[in-house]
């Protein structure tokens, strides 16, 4: 048995819509992997899920994934795959994407790495159709690789690490909402104003030289969404306290996490991101209707997927 | 007499529209200054725009921003200037900036530089207005400070300051026609599809990082307009003919500068911006519908806008 572990991710980052993400330290996914008789990836275990998983393959992030590679590779060896999951379903921050990846580097470690990370990545993009239908790297790009990734969309997309400037450090506020990414992606319409878009593209463009040159100040005033989050705010009520209680503890910015529920604030390090991580918790309680929700504080996670050891006699 | 020059510059980059520009090393505008008696400042003279400037300080932008910077720094000295157009008028090179930037330089060096360059950059901004209507920083921004330059709209926009890939270089193909920059924006509509403006800012986003990793394969792969210069194209018949020969001869890549009708391309090296420009010049003699053009080559200048001198004898 190998068993390989990915963190959780944030993706849109504000004003990055579907080209844009990066990886927190923890929580994450861990995916065991063991030999298998029959051709194919199979489920033989699912942990943490309340039941909710899918056991069928095609269904299946992880073993999606992990077929992609298989497929990839030309074998006919079976895997069974043993999924462990820290995140919860349908949260914002990347769970199906992280299955997928923690998946690919679990079953790569088990064949003797016969594939490359690019070919990793590929692959687990394959197991996200599983979760939403079309293959988007702006959640498992930064699971694979940690930091933050730039997605150029193209075919296949231009996968651009980013440097992380030191100490930056995240906090995650996760409603026990649920919010379907499908249903998110319906609310934003064909068609945004030009001059939105050119705020955003603005945004963005600042944000990236933020991340190379380190000027947090910068970063913070890019950490904007014109486009949508307006849209999507209705999903989360109480989004507007929590983000403005964010600022007020010293954030560098504060957004919903990939389509919602959750909601992230960055912070210049760990400190500010607990004051920050503390403030949203109390101002969720207060604006957000008497939903329970965690939090979560961590580094921005530079390491990305890796294996990890010590699951054998759980799985 | 104090003169002062500033460059030619290329706005919107491809996938930067509004918020995206970088500098040539030449052709560029010259203006000298010189005081005066009278209050204000004032027009003296204008060379090479075959009479076509106003004279009227309100209307013309070397004016508009040397008065602006007056007011700024509060004196009623009086400065008179003499412009030496080296740009075409309505050429989509930045020609109104340039003669605002070198404008308040000379003024600012007349007057023992008490502005920093931040106060110039706000006063051509001024200047700009006399232009186009509206302070656009994209022209005047790099042709102030040289190099790439982001300006994130904002009030007052952040400008960014983007490293420049060494060798980079640049080749300006200028059709002798005239496209007016109010009337190649009402082209544009009010609305963009969301997955083009995606793209474009995916595209934005990896440009930057290229530009500062010095990767020309992702500059070029990112150098692609699918919202403005699709509805622009018909300004200018042939660009399609020119785009192609440009990529041929080994452009990075190639699109409308600022409203057109000026074409650029970017390429790694002078050597090979004078083979994509040949090409651009032999395609537009093809396809132009025999309307003339100008061709420059110039490494993309990193030096900017700065006090020149021996114009004194021809003022």
């Amino acid at each position: 048995m190998i068993a390989a572990y990915a963190p959780a991710t944030v993706s849109n980052v504000a004003c990055g819509f579907d080209v844009l993400g990066f990886a927190l330290d923890e929580p994450g996914d861990i995916v065991g992997a063991a030999l298998a008789e029959a051709p194919g990836a199979v489920i033989a275990g699912i942990h943490g899920d309340h039941g909710r998983l899918s056991w069928e393959p095609r269904r299946n992030t992880a073993a999606m994934a992990a077929q992609a590679l298989l497929d990839r590779l030309g074998t006919r060896q079976g895997v069974a795959l043993h999924v462990h999951k820290g995140l919860p379903l349908a949260s914002g921050v990347g769970s199906s994407g992280a299955s997928a990846v923690a998946a690919v580097v679990a079953v790569n470690e088990l064949l003797g790495r016969p594939a490359s990370r690019e070919v990793l990545l590929a692959c687990a993009m394959e197991g996200e159709r599983a979760g939403c239908g079309a293959p988007h790297p702006d959640n498992v790009a930064p699971a694979l690789y940690g930091g933050f990734v730039l997605a150029r969309p193209a075919d296949p997309p231009d996968i651009v690490r980013l440097p992380v400037p030191a100490g930056l450090a995240c906090a995650v506020l996760h409603p026990h909402l649920e919010v379907e990414t499908g249903a998110a992606r319906a609310l934003l319409g064909d068609t945004v104003p030009l001059g939105a878009a050119v705020q955003q593209w603005g945004n963005l463009g600042a944000l990236v030289a933020a991340l190379f040159t380190g000027d947090l100040a910068l970063l913070s005033r890019s950490l904007d969404d014109v486009i949508v989050e307006p849209k999507r705010a209705g999903l989360v009520p109480g989004l507007a306290a929590v983000k403005a209680a964010a600022r007020e503890a010293g954030a560098l910015g504060c957004s919903l996490s990939g389509s919602g529920p959750s909601i992230f604030a960055l912070a210049a390090d760990a400190a500010v991101a607990a004051r920050v991580g503390e403030a949203m918790r109390v101002a969720y309680a207060q604006a957000g209707g008497g939903v329970d929700a965690d939090l979560w504080i961590s580094p921005v996670g530079t390491s990305g997927a890796r294996v990890v050891a010590g699951l054998a006699e759980e799985a």
